[in-house]
């Protein structure tokens, strides 16, 4: 891989930043704010702010340099497209739960729902989000999209998850300035919170960043002919690796009778993939 | 050009939304608020939305696109740069126009500057857009830089534009939070200016979204091949439209005396800036 060391490097921050968004999200609510419960009280909102800096930011932004790691790249494409599935199956749960935390404490208080920017392009992006998981799950995952079909629609999906990742973090950001405005009465005096906070939002900004960097590296994409060694797979140190993951490819072909058919227009899915970006 | 139309059709509804958000921030401010002045006060405050949308957001985001329009690619090269420089320095400067009604507004009424999210994201991004265009000017646009220094920063700089210019609307985002929840006592109730504003946000969010598609289409880049063409026009009904952005690359050669040397590696230029996306 073209500079290895430099990606290892970027993905290490850009793995230290994602557990200190998370790290920062957990101590603000516990340290600052009412901690976490499921009461109808300011408790129970506060899931909202650390379920979608854990699943919908940190998560979802794993989940789209996923296919980047080199070391799985002697890994069938199908049991990296699990795990890319996955990854953002746990995300929009944790989304979805985080929207029933925030409309129920609006319930439970009387606050209205939806009137805000924040609101209105937030539950846009869980739509969308929702969408780009179901239409990526029926074309790329289940076997029957045909290999034309998910060539045109490669560049499609990329750019959706990549729009859908930052409009993720951009209305993170409002929720911030809501929140902060709306519980610091001297927010103006930047106090220890709104200090500690705004660093947060730095955090996840630069998170997103990398990411970003990450997933539109033309040199650091997963290459397409390490399918078909890994479907011959020879001698040498690097074979046991390549084993467990071709286990592991053993096993996708059992869960999925199809792959094999799909697998001999891997190389026109590939090519149709990388001519996104 | 492939998908021609396509283009033509993202490019239409990127100027309408482009424009409608301007024209959303004039009745905004002339409609809801309190118009345009400069005298310390809220009118004074207003310029900041009216010239972060008109310059940041809308002639940023055509300066990203503006080497796509298929009838520019008869134009040299070096001219396409000074319009996309230009463009950038007419938005970096009704930025920094607005960072002062801005910070001028808060001095005058004793507001505390730099508290929020939304000023240290925004400051930020105006100061990497202020060095990306130094930077940009001085690698790609002065004669010094050797071919292979631009090659390897033109990746960087297309990330960095793309960055800046989605930093740059969720600051915006924010800002529309902000001011909301200072402005209207019932903003939780939904009234027209809350919902005017929210839709302004939409608009600017499908801009954008429809400025970073465009932006990285790979069939939609300039192609290298048109500028050897453009140095020796052949006949036929293209002849006229190439001559007078010929006219417009002689006054370019003229303009720089060493536009000649560094066109003989073009091509290896071209190659560098084609290797991002």
């Amino acid at each position: 891989m073209e500079g290895y060391r430099l990606f290892l490097a970027l993905l290490a921050s850009a793995l230290l930043l994602g557990f200190l968004s998370v790290l920062f999200a957990l101590v603000w609510v516990f340290q600052y704010r009412e901690g976490l419960s499921w009461d109808g009280a300011e408790a129970e909102f506060n899931w909202h702010p650390v379920l979608i800096i854990t699943g919908f930011v940190f998560i979802q932004g794993i989940a789209i340099i996923v296919y980047r790691l080199p070391w799985t790249w002697k890994c069938s494409k199908l049991l990296m497209k699990f795990i890319h599935a996955g990854l953002n199956t746990i995300a929009m749960i944790l989304a979805i739960v985080s929207l029933v935390a925030v409309f129920d404490f609006h319930n439970a208080k009387n606050i209205p729902n939806m009137y805000s920017l924040h609101s209105w392009i937030g539950l846009t992006a869980v739509i969308l989000y929702s969408l780009q998981l179901v239409l990526g799950f029926a074309v790329f995952l289940l076997p029957f999209a045909p290999v034309s079909l998910r060539a045109s629609l490669m560049p499609i999906h990329i750019y959706s998850g990549l729009l859908i990742f930052v409009t993720v973090i951009a209305t993170a950001f409002m929720g911030f300035t809501e929140k902060l405005l709306f519980a610091l009465k001297n927010y103006k005096a930047s106090p220890p919170e709104g200090i500690f906070v705004n660093t947060l939002g730095l955090l996840i900004l630069i998170f997103g960043a990398l990411v970003l960097w990450m997933a539109t590296r033309p040199q650091w994409k997963r290459p397409p002919e390490q399918n078909s060694k890994l479907q011959q797979p020879n001698g040498g140190t690097e074979e046991s690796a390549m084993t467990d993951c071709s286990k592991a490819e053993k096993a996708d072909v059992e869960f999925n009778s199809e792959a094999a058919a799909r697998k001999r227009n891997l190389k026109l899915d590939e090519a149709g993939q990388r001519s996104t970006m």
